[in-house]
This record gives structure tokens, C-alpha cells and sequence, in this order.
């Protein structure tokens, strides 16, 4: 349909359309007032692709009074409403919102006299409970509500939210709105949402049985069911056979320590936000981890170290802890425990270059298993610190020249594509962040490679050199997958559920024609998972259509039908995921071929 | 030698030798004194095997004082003292112990007026500083010095000990003695105690490399280094295998909850004492998991069940917290967080018996692979409950009978060994324990079968019946090797560091027998590497009989030996633990039976 609007705007103008939200945040709180009048209001300002406002109401409002107040909308839109600002004194203000306590509040706490106020006038007067709206409010706004354009935006949601964002006050009720300038890019957006939602791993984990979250378990603790916990126990073993072999000594430590571990090693100022409470018991007092780090100083510190033993490689899936805020947890992407692929190789200053680059080789070997390319999917940031900033960075200059000039000639060296960022380094160093773009398009820090010449002063992480002396070893931090956790968010929505073969959660369903070919399906289950392959069986008193398309759904990479024919020939009729039909096999060549793709990774 | 102690008295005279250790006990005060007049007496009684006494030292006493000590005190005994007991009044005592604190604190809390001493009264006077020794005791004592045969003794340690037990007072100096009646007793019960240690895991941990503990780390928190985590990740990864291909769900759910979650399941009453504290965090009160089941329930509780997906066995490798005193820590066999091979069997009523049934073949199984049999290594106990004891015991007798019932019956059908115990379920149920021997020949529980009827019943777990009816399930709790760190403290004991070649931290030693051998070792050493051996390279500048010995204390398996004559042959010789030479091999041949070996797990 047409829009209605003065075609002479441009339609990507980012004031016009921030001024339409925001307008539109008004008209929404008048339509609310129509409805519920003794509705109390907190703010409601433009966002991205919107525009929201709290209220507090005498009861929860309803997922279906969204489309009231929507109608409510559209037709105050219609009235052609002007929006008038006023100055007017602060008494004047407090007359005028003197039923509004988070108005009062927000008049108070306003420097000046005066304040200003928004009027909408509707253009044609109508016989309505209340003419107009007023709101505290400094604009700017559209001049009259024609310039929006009433089928170019859309309420979406409700949610909780506290007055001023903190959990200390009143819990509003927010309202959710998109809005655009053209009905055109509303719809794009909607659309591109729905898209992303497809793949979005928080539903795909619910549609495909990963994982879930309970209540009273708490927040940002997935608990994962039999299939997600197959996928963690692949990348698992993938990433510790893998590290295993390149050298790397595999350790066990404990996710929790004295506090005086993290006092020790300078994490504790740095970190204790987002740490977990101490726990005082008898003597001591314990924390859970936020890192390894220091835990695995201990393992080195049990002997004296010879040179003959540096590079000394230490890697764990290690569990950490920290406790991020409940509005910042996402899924599996952002939790409160995580178990992170993570390691601490004590070298020679002069080993360090070669180990940073052995381990941005392993970083993309291991991306490549899941078809990530450097400069493609990804690109390195040398992420720099503040010599002048002491307070966040330790203060050692020539040792972050150093530091910072071995990463650069790591990367320059490797040709590898990097930028470089200021003021993003840890406290004990310079680092490498490999950077990654989430489904979303966004770009991430997946893994990082950290150098660090302040924890072997903590922690005297010292060797004696080939000349008998006592030197100062360096450390490298890295990650190699990163977190589990995140790794299986962004896989999830990478594959968008269709997992390769070694990865997914149930490799091969068996389909039985009918029930009397149930018991043969039985003998080629047991053939497989002899073979430690993770089959089902749908055996369910259903048609094999419905169990095929069911199958399907799961994205099980192969389906096994099997009847008359199959069990006279002693075979298998093979459907592939995408592919579909494959003809027939006899058992054991489908189990060769399927062994031998589950080894490739392909 | 011949023992100078009247032959008159009979050697194993339990009160006797009491009376000899507590004398001794004296004796060794008066010697103390005798260096240390300013030395503050605690308590000194016998205990089992010999006696202590606490002192507290102005400076701190070392090992080599313990010499000392006991030659002045065999020199006391020699002088045929008296122990002759005295009442006195409260008021006299006082005066005596004036300078003696913790005995005038004694002499307080005794009931009555009057209180009892012992004076040690030296047969021959001797011009020593001090004539003689009393201390407050009960009694009773030798009545000679002479009945103690002063070869029959040995000061063994120092250790710090808290007056009266209470971390709340001073720590005192603990000196600990052997003592019996023979000399014959002694040396054999000496020569126990080395043997005892050979195999004790803390001391073969420490040789072997296997774990550390670290004080900044906090007690009953091992560290695993390269080579221990070898072990627990054989172990994981063979239980956790075995048991998918059992039918197991393996899942993986977080180590903490909100405490909400532990009163639901009635645990946190019971076990609060052992429990972390809890941890508050915003809107939160979390804390560190004590068991698994209720995270286990809310996997099942996701979705409305149907009876066609029981039973629904949820099986996790998960990390348990429990806070054990610190006197009761050992080693890994008592630590404060443990990784148990747990699963919740969530089960129709009728389908109990058999899973219990599965679940002791399945530890019965994983036993065996460890060369342990039922009937010989370790025996069942039925463990029931107290009806009367409703405080102890969740109220339901009809349930506790059935229950019992059906564990009595599984045990009589299998004929396996089995005793019944009264007064050792759990609070939700009856348990089959299995009751095996440490390496002290103790009997322990070392893995149980419950039986719970009360978790079902708070938590609702029920399904769908083939009537369409919703019904009460029942929930079988199992271990399969019980808790990681245990297992492993008994398997370390049980082979004294020489395990299997499938649990080898290292399981072949290449040794090149000079230098320029040291290449083709390095060939060996990749080619084995790439067959996923965990192996070593002993290159270091030693003589080939020392590289030899120092990888047979280290109890690896297999030792390669390669020089000119292994290079032109392209094989290596091979070294087998305790059975010394086998000859010369093709390199792959060797790869190809130990991995035979290793897959047979023989």
C-alpha cells in the first residue's frame, strides 16, 4: 500500500525516524491512559528500531491487550495530533503530574526552575474521555503525528523492567514497540528477525532437546539433556585428544580456592564484581574460580623447573564462575558458569613468539573443523594497553613494548589480517583476540592468546637456565575453542541445528516400516551402538511418513527405513539429510562408510 | 635381645601395656622438662599403639630434638621410678601447678575438693636438675619404670595440636610415641607401617606424580597434574562409555543451585551441616550442590513423560561438594569435592527390582575390569531403616517394607553374598551397599543401590501409564565406581603405582642409548604419539642403567630401548615391567599388541 507520508522527507533520515519513536512512545502512553487511566508512568524513549515505555498498572497487563492499545494507536495517529512543547515552572509541573510519583520524582531531581513539557493536541477535537497528553519531556518530536505512518509500526512485547534499571526499586511493566518511517522497512525487519530467530539456539535448543533452564535451579545455569551433552562431550574429547597430542599437559584442579589464591595472583580487585560471594568455613575462606590461572601456578610451583622442561604446556577444561548481571545472560552464550578450553603455557621470553604462533595454529585448525576461515569468518585484533592509565594496567613500560612487539611481529609475520585496538589489553599484558562475527553479524571476541609478565613476578615463576641460574619464565594465556558453552551457541546457530555427522546428538534414526519389521530394527540398533554410534529407534505405532518427517524435524543426518526388502536382503534403505534417498546397503558398508565421515569430521 | 621385663606378666595384657603407654607418657614430660623447665604441660594420654603429650614450647621444637628426648627418657626409665598417686586437696594442687596453666585449667573444671597426682619417684637419687616429675592423672600407671622395656618404645613425630581440640585455643606441640610391651611387637609393627606406606596413595602420589595438594589452595582440594588427569580420564571416559551403551542418559547440569532447590528435596535439613554455605548474589541464594538427583529431576520434569520412556536412567559424571572436617581429610579418599559417577533411575514401580538388578551387574562389571569379585573382595549390605525413628526416616511403613522386600529379593535371587544392617538407609529409602575392603584391610561402603520412594513424591515425578492415567514413578540412585578421587586413592593402593597398561599415566618409556640414538627414539616417540600412546622420551645425558632404573621406579609398563642395532632393524627392544627383556620387535608390531592390550584392558 501507499505510505502517507510528505513524500519530500527522506525516508533514512536517523533524526526523523528517532523523533517518530519517540513520538510514538507518547501516543502509546496516551492510548494506555485511555484504557487504564490510573496507570503510573516511568519513561519512554526512542531505541533501535523503536521505542518502549514502563508503566506501573493496579494489575499485569495481558499478551493480548497489545493489540488494543495498538488500535488505540492507530486511530490517535489518524487525529492528526500536533505535539506542543511548553516550558513551565517546576511548581507548575508538579501540579500538572501531581498523580504521577515517577514524574514527581524525575521533576525533583531535574536542575533549573523550569521544566519542559510536551503537549499532543489532537487536530480534530473528539468526544474522548481525556483530549490530549502531557508528558514531562524535552523532545525533540515529530511537529504532527501525520508524519507517521500507521502501519509502520508494530507493539511487540511485554517485559519486566526496574524503575531507573535498578533491582532495588519498583519492578514497571515495558512495553515494546518496533517502528520505522516506511511500512516496507518494518516489514524487512520482521522478517529478518524471524529469520534469525529460525536460527536462533535458544529456541533451536528447545526445538532440538539441548538443553533447558529451570527456575529453581537459577539463572544462566543450563542443565543439558542427554542430546546436548553429546555435542559438549564431542567437543570435549576433540579438544583434549587434540591438545594432547600437540604437547599440551592435561591437568584437574579445583573450581574453587581460598580466596587468598586470587588475592595472590591481582585477579581479586579486578574481578571481585563478577565473582561469586566468599564462603567462610572453619579457617578458610573459599571462592569459586573466575579463572585458572592460578591454580595451574601450583601444579608448576610442586618442583623446582629445569629449562629442559619449558615450553611447559598446562591446559584444562576448566570450569569458571562469574556472575553476570540477570539482564545481561543469554542462552548459552552468556551464563554464569562456564567451562572454558583453557591453558597456561610458563616458557623462555625467548620461546614465546613460537608459542603464541602454535597457538593461533591451533586456534585455526580448530576453526577449520567447523569450516571457519581466517579472514573470512574471522581476524585478529592486537589489543594494546594504556601506559598511561596504571590504575587498570600494570605498570612496567619496557615490558609492554616488548610484549606488544612480539604479538605484532607474530601477526605480521603470518600475514594474518589484524587491526589493532587501544586500551583493550588485560591488566597483565597485551593479547591477540581472535575476532568473530555471530549470527547476528556482529563481531565478537571468540579466543583470545594473552601474553602476561606479571603473574610470573606473583607467583616467582622462576627455571633454572642451562647456565644454573634462576630466570623469570613468561606466561601465554590462550584459549583454544573457547568456552563450551558459547562454542555450542554459536554452532548451534551456525549449523542452525543440522549439525555435521561426528557432532550430532543422534546420528542415525531407525525406522521400521511397519511392527513386524521392529524386532529387525532392534538387531540394527544393537549393530550400531556396538559400534558406538548414538541411534533412535521409532518404533512409535505411527505411519512412515510421519515418522520420516519427524525424523526430519530433528535433523538427523541419517534415517535407516527398513521392511520386507531390507530384512530378505539383510540391509538397510538409507535416507540422507538434504539429500534424501541413497538406495540400499548392506548394514555393515553403511556402517563403514558413516564411521570413516564421523573420523574425517566432515 | 632378650626382653628385661618380668616374664611373669603376660605380653598381650591389654591393661598393662595401657599402663606402660601412659606412663610413658609421663616419663616423656620429664624429660622434656629436663631440657625445657619452662615448657607449659597439656594433656598426655595412651592411645592405640603408644601415647602423646602436648606441651607448648616457648620456641618451636624440631624433628632432631626427638632423639634427644628419647634417650633422656630411656635413661628415666632405667632408673627404676616409682609412680606413686597422691590425693590433695584443689588448694595444694594449685600451689604445685603454678607455673603449669592448662593444668591449673584442669584443676577448675575437676568436680570435688580434693584431686589426684602422680609423682615419679627416681629409685637411685641423681644429681639432675630435677628430682622426679608429677603431673595431675587418675592414674593408673606401672608401678616401676622397671616393667617398661625401654627398647619397646620410639618417638615417632612432631605435630601441632589445638589445646582441647578446639580450633578456638592455642596450638600446642604434639609429640607422638610408639610403645608395647616386647621390642618383637615394635619392630613388627614398624615394619607394617612401611609396608602400609609403600602402598599409600598419598605417599605414592607424591613419587609417582600424580596429584599435589597446595595450602593456597586450600585442604581436601587436590590438583591433578598431567599424569594423575591421565588416570581420572581413563576412568571417565570408561564408565561414562559403558554406561551409554547400558542405556544411560548422560547428561551434564550445573555443580550449584539455588538453596530453594535442596529444601525441596528435603536434603538441606539433613545435610546442611557438610553443605557449603550459601551464597547470595542479588535476587539469589545459591549454593554448592552436596548431591545430584533433585538437577536430575528437573531434566525429567521438562516434559510430560509417558510410561513408554521409562526406565529414564540419568546418568552424570558430577562434581559433589561437602564440607569434611579438616581432621578427616585423607589424601583423595576423603576430600571436599568429589566427582561421582552418579544416575537416577526414574522407573515404574514394577520395573525397580529389574534395574536394580542391572544396576549391581553394571558394578559388578566395572569391578571385574579391576580384578575385584563379588564374595571375595567385597560383599552386599542390606541397609534398612527404623520405623520407629520417624525423625531419621521420611513416615511410611508400607513403602519401607516394600522397598526392602524388593532389594531382599534381588539379593537372595542372585545368591550373592549378603548381610543385613539395621539403622543404615538413607532418609528416602533402603540401600544395598557394597561393602568392600581398603587397602588397610577395613571394610567400607564403597558404592550403594538406593531405593527412594520420597523424591518422587516432593517433586512430583510421575508419567502417563498405557490407561492414560498419571502415575508415581520410583527413583533407583546408583553409583557405578563410585566417586573419581576414592576409586582412584583405592586403585593406586590396590596396585601400588603399578597400574594396568590401559591406566598408565605414561605407558611406554623410549630410551635411546646414546645421544646419537636420540633421533630415531624421536621417530619412535611420533609414531606412537599418532597411535594416541601416552609415552616419554628419556633423553637426558645418563648413563642407559640409570635411564632404565629411574623408568622402572616410575612403573611404566613398557620400556623401548633403541641404538644401532634397533636403527638397522627399523624395531626396538622391548622392556615388560616385571618380566624384564622380551627381545627385539618391528616397531608396529609393538604398536599393534599393546593396543590390543590396552583395548582388553588386561
Amino acid at each position: 500500500m501507499a505510505e502517507n507520508i510528505d513524500p519530500s522527507l527522506p525516508s533514512d533520515d536517523g533524526v526523523r525516524v528517532k523523533n517518530i519513536r519517540h513520538s510514538l512512545s507518547h501516543i502509546m502512553a496516551q492510548a494506555v491512559l485511555e484504557f487504564w487511566p490510573k496507570a503510573k508512568l516511568g519513561m519512554g524513549p526512542a531505541i533501535e528500531n523503536g521505542f518502549y515505555y514502563d508503566f506501573q498498572f493496579a494489575k499485569p497487563l495481558q499478551e493480548q491487550d497489545l493489540q488494543k492499545i495498538e488500535n488505540k494507536m492507530k486511530e490517535l495517529i489518524l487525529q492528526d495530533q500536533k505535539f506542543i512543547k511548553k516550558d513551565i515552572t517546576k511548581l507548575a509541573a508538579k501540579k500538572l503530574f501531581k498523580d504521577q510519583p515517577y514524574k514527581l520524582e524525575l521533576i525533583k531531581e531535574l536542575p533549573g526552575k523550569n521544566v519542559s513539557v510536551y503537549e499532543s493536541e489532537p487536530a480534530f477535537a473528539k468526544a474522548s474521555a481525556r483530549q490530549g497528553f502531557v508528558d514531562l519531556c524535552k523532545g525533540p518530536h515529530v511537529k504532527s503525528s501525520k508524519e507517521i505512518n500507521p502501519n509502520a509500526f508494530k507493539l511487540t512485547k511485554l517485559a519486566g523492567a526496574y524503575w531507573k534499571g535498578s533491582e532495588k526499586n519498583k519492578m514497571l511493566t515495558r512495553i515494546y514497540g518496533l517502528a520505522f518511517a516506511t511500512e516496507r522497512e518494518l516489514l524487512d525487519y520482521v522478517k529478518m528477525q524471524e529469520e534469525a530467530e529460525k536460527r536462533d539456539h535458544r529456541i533451536l535448543g528447545k526445538k532440538l532437546d539441548l538443553f533447558i533452564f529451570s527456575d529453581i535451579v537459577g539463572k544462566g545455569l543450563p542443565l543439558y539433556t542427554e542430546k546436548g551433552t553429546a555435542i559438549r562431550r564431542e567437543l570435549e574429547r576433540l579438544i583434549v585428544d587434540e591438545e594432547i597430542k600437540r604437547g599440551y599437559k592435561h591437568v584437574c584442579t579445583p573450581d574453587l580456592a581460598k580466596v587468598d589464591l586470587f588475592k595472590k595472583s591481582g585477579h581479586y580487585p579486578y574481578y571481585k564484581d563478577t565473582m561469586y560471594p566468599v564462603m567462610k568455613v572453619d579457617e578458610e575462606e573459599l571462592i569459586l574460580r573466575p579463572m585458572t590461572c592460578p591454580h595451574h601456578y601450583q601444579l608448576y610451583l610442586a618442583k623446582p623447573r629445569s629449562y629442559r622442561e619449558l615450553p611447559f604446556r598446562i591446559a584444562e577444561l576448566a570450569k569458571q564462575y562469574r556472575y553476570e548481571k540477570s539482564g545481561e545472560l543469554t542462552g548459552l552464550a552468556r551464563v554464569r558458569c562456564f567451562c572454558l578450553a583453557d591453558s597456561h603455557i610458563i616458557c623462555q621470553k625467548d620461546q614465546a613468539e613460537n608459542e603464541i604462533n602454535l597457538a593461533l595454529k591451533l586456534i585455526e585448525d580448530m576453526a577449520g573443523i567447523f569450516g571457519l576461515k581466517s579472514g573470512v569468518d574471522y581476524r585478529y585484533r592486537l589489543s594494546l594497553g594504556d601506559k598511561k592509565d596504571s590504575k587498570k594496567y600494570y605498570k612496567d613500560d619496557k615490558a609492554w613494548d616488548f610484549a606488544e612487539n612480539v604479538l605484532r611481529k607474530v601477526l605480521k609475520e603470518k600475514n594474518a589480517p589484524f587491526f589493532e585496538a587501544e586500551n583493550e589489553a588485560a591488566f597483565y599484558g597485551p593479547k591477540i583476540d581472535i575476532q568473530m562475527k555471530n549470527s547476528a553479524g556482529k563481531e565478537e571476541t571468540a579466543f583470545t592468546v594473552q601474553y602476561d609478565f606479571v603473574g610470573p613476578k606473583r607467583f616467582e615463576l622462576v627455571y633454572a637456565d642451562s647456565d644454573g641460574k634462576s630466570k623469570e619464565a613468561v606466561v601465554i594465556h590462550r584459549s583454544s575453542i573457547g568456552a563450551i558453552e558459547r562454542t555450542m551457541a554459536f554452532l548451534i546457530e551456525k549449523y542452525e541445528g543440522a549439525f555435521p555427522l561426528w557432532l550430532s546428538p543422534i546420528q542415525v534414526s531407525v525406522i521400521p516400516i511397519s511392527e513386524k519389521h521392529a524386532e529387525y530394527a532392534k538387531e540394527i540398533i544393537k549393530k550400531l551402538k556396538d559400534n558406538n554410534l548414538r541411534v533412535e529407534l521409532r518404533d512409535e505405532n505411527e505411519t512412515l511418513g510421519k515418522k520420516i518427517r519427524e525424523a526430519e524435524m530433528q535433523k538427523i543426518p541419517y534415517l535407516l527405513i527398513v521392511g520386507d526388502k531390507e530384512i530378505s536382503s539383510g540391509g538397510v534403505s538409507v535416507r540422507q539429510r538434504t539429500k534424501g534417498d541413497a538406495g540400499q546397503v548392506q548394514t555393515d558398508e553403511f556402517i563403514e562408510k558413516i564411521k570413516k565421515e564421523i573420523k574425517e569430521k566432515t
